[in-house]
């Protein structure tokens, strides 16, 4: 779907599955294999949040929540802040999160942790703002507090939810960075999910969750990821389509104003190939404009080395949706 | 090449040639397709050095001076005091690289840059080693100070020691990270050349130069990388292969006892595989235990998540190597 060109050469080359579809699953347009078995990982965040909106868990929660709830974000002051005080609001803390620690990839404020001594915590895991989602949900439920484990109530929710709007049952889980199980499905079962949250339009618990999650990320890109990221630069760049990146290749969007659901996942799992076919989809599908600087940076502009010097351009191969 | 299992299912593969060949250029074993035309990268850096050693401009070096020239280091503290002392010795300093600056991947050496508000100089490149053999080239060869220039007299050394060893005229290079001129390959040209290291025995100046750079890389595995690196920790566990990675999913080795040489590239570009695939193909020839946890943490053994879980591992591809 995507190859690297280095000196007027083919350096490398990413195979994958895209699907574009709509809120009835039908595919209008497909490349690889439809029907190729994955885990979606963290690009359906949104569909993880469903039973904590639609069980009216979440009805306090602001726009800016609701987007952290779908986020893979970078640990930035602004995240760590809003999860800190989500979870202090349900008289929880850190502790209480099951996601593991990691450095938070905002440069701020991994060097504000450097120099100060201090070590990353739960809550700079990108993932953070899907477990005080989690964390709240399972207040609602009264569950015990080990949520991510498979057969907790947290989790049952969100694998009920997660096989209805794929429409599939999922073939079996897996333990995801974050600790949360990931349930596998087709790229066709991701993007029907992505269809039916653009098709939808309020009035049942299902459809206004899906409306207000699409639109909380749509209103706040800057808590879905982060300054320079993909999701939150090509949120702000197609304006209207919510947009979730996954880990190993996947990416998905929601185009509400065409009523469409699109997933792709890059075989061998390059975020470049996945962020640059995205790129090539939204423009095909007429959402972005192919010469947005986001645009360019992660499709058919210069790449530049340490001294600015022009190498080559990631471009659309042969055959993929140009 | 390389499957990366997770929860007992494929998420991602990996495809991408391999050839292992003797000094005549002799395919022993190949895998994908030998005649694929790549960019080596830092792979090559050892051919790339051959100029500086077989005209002598590189005679009174150490050994930790001769595989920081064939080094993608980190930019730890030991790669910068042996960079920048080289360089003084030589009458130069920072500004006559032509590499660019970036940060040191060395945890240590880019907190210290944090904290004290110093900027990473061109110095922390990973290629700085390899640049100040260039500069030590050029005071031999008398060019002017622009030596990354495709007709500058070190590259014109460069390609011709390249394009001999690997027994091909290249089709073309491209600009490689450090600005120096990247020539192409075939994998198969890639591992002839490394055969002719591997077999090279000394008698002539190329031979002499083949059996120092080997043997300095051998002898310094710490200078061509650093701690937690792949080059540094199997060379460290391989004793006696002089192994090189490069940017884009390359390896090469070079297997003095076995006389053989070793090039393969993932066709993705990623560094998981490449390194993958290169444990396996050093099992494979025997060379390398499978156990060894340097071998295990890339290749077979459990990986694991922010809370120490294990998500699954890395296996090679049915067909590949096994």
């Amino acid at each position: 779907m995507v190859d690297v060109w280095r000196g007027g050469r083919l350096e490398s080359q990413h195979r994958g599955h895209a699907v574009i579809c709509d809120a009835q699953g039908t595919i209008l347009e497909a490349w690889g294999d439809p029907e190729a078995v994955i885990y979606p990982r963290s690009s359906c965040k949104m569909i993880q949040a469903l039973p904590l909106m639609e069980s009216g868990a979440g009805a306090s929660l602001s726009d800016a929540q609701v987007a952290l709830a779908c986020a893979s974000h970078q640990g930035a002051a602004i995240h760590v802040e809003a999860v800190t005080r989500w979870l202090a609001d349900m008289g929880l803390g850190e502790s209480d999160l099951r996601c593991g620690a990691h450095d938070p990839a905002d440069i701020a404020e991994r060097n504000r942790l450097i120099c100060s001594g201090d070590e990353a915590c739960q809550i700079h895991n990108n993932c953070s703002g899907k477990h005080a989602g989690f964390l709240m949900l399972n207040k609602h439920l009264g569950g015990d507090p080990e949520y991510v484990e498979l057969e907790h109530p947290v989790q049952r929710a969100v694998r009920a939810a997660f096989e209805e709007v794929t429409g599939e049952d999922s073939p079996g889980h897996a333990i995801d960075g974050c600790s949360a199980p990931n349930f596998a499905t087709t790229v066709h079962g991701l993007a029907r999910a992505m269809g039916r949250f653009a098709a939808a339009g309020g009035g049942d618990a299902r459809s206004d969750a899906m409306v207000r999650l699409r639109t909380a990320m749509t209103r706040h890109p800057e808590m879905v990821a982060g300054e320079t990221r993909a999701c939150t630069e090509l949120m702000r760049a197609a304006k209207g389509v919510a947009l979730k990146t996954g880990a190993d290749g996947v990416f998905v969007a929601i185009l509400p104003e065409q009523r469409l659901g699109l997933a792709l996942k890059i075989a061998d799992g390059a975020t470049r190939a996945s962020e640059a076919a995205l790129v090539g989809l939204l423009i095909r599908l007429g959402v972005l404009d192919g010469q947005h600087p986001d645009a360019l940076k992660r499709l058919n502009g210069p790449q530049r080395n340490w001294r600015g010097l022009e190498w080559g351009s990631l471009r659309l191969s042969e055959g993929f949706a140009g």
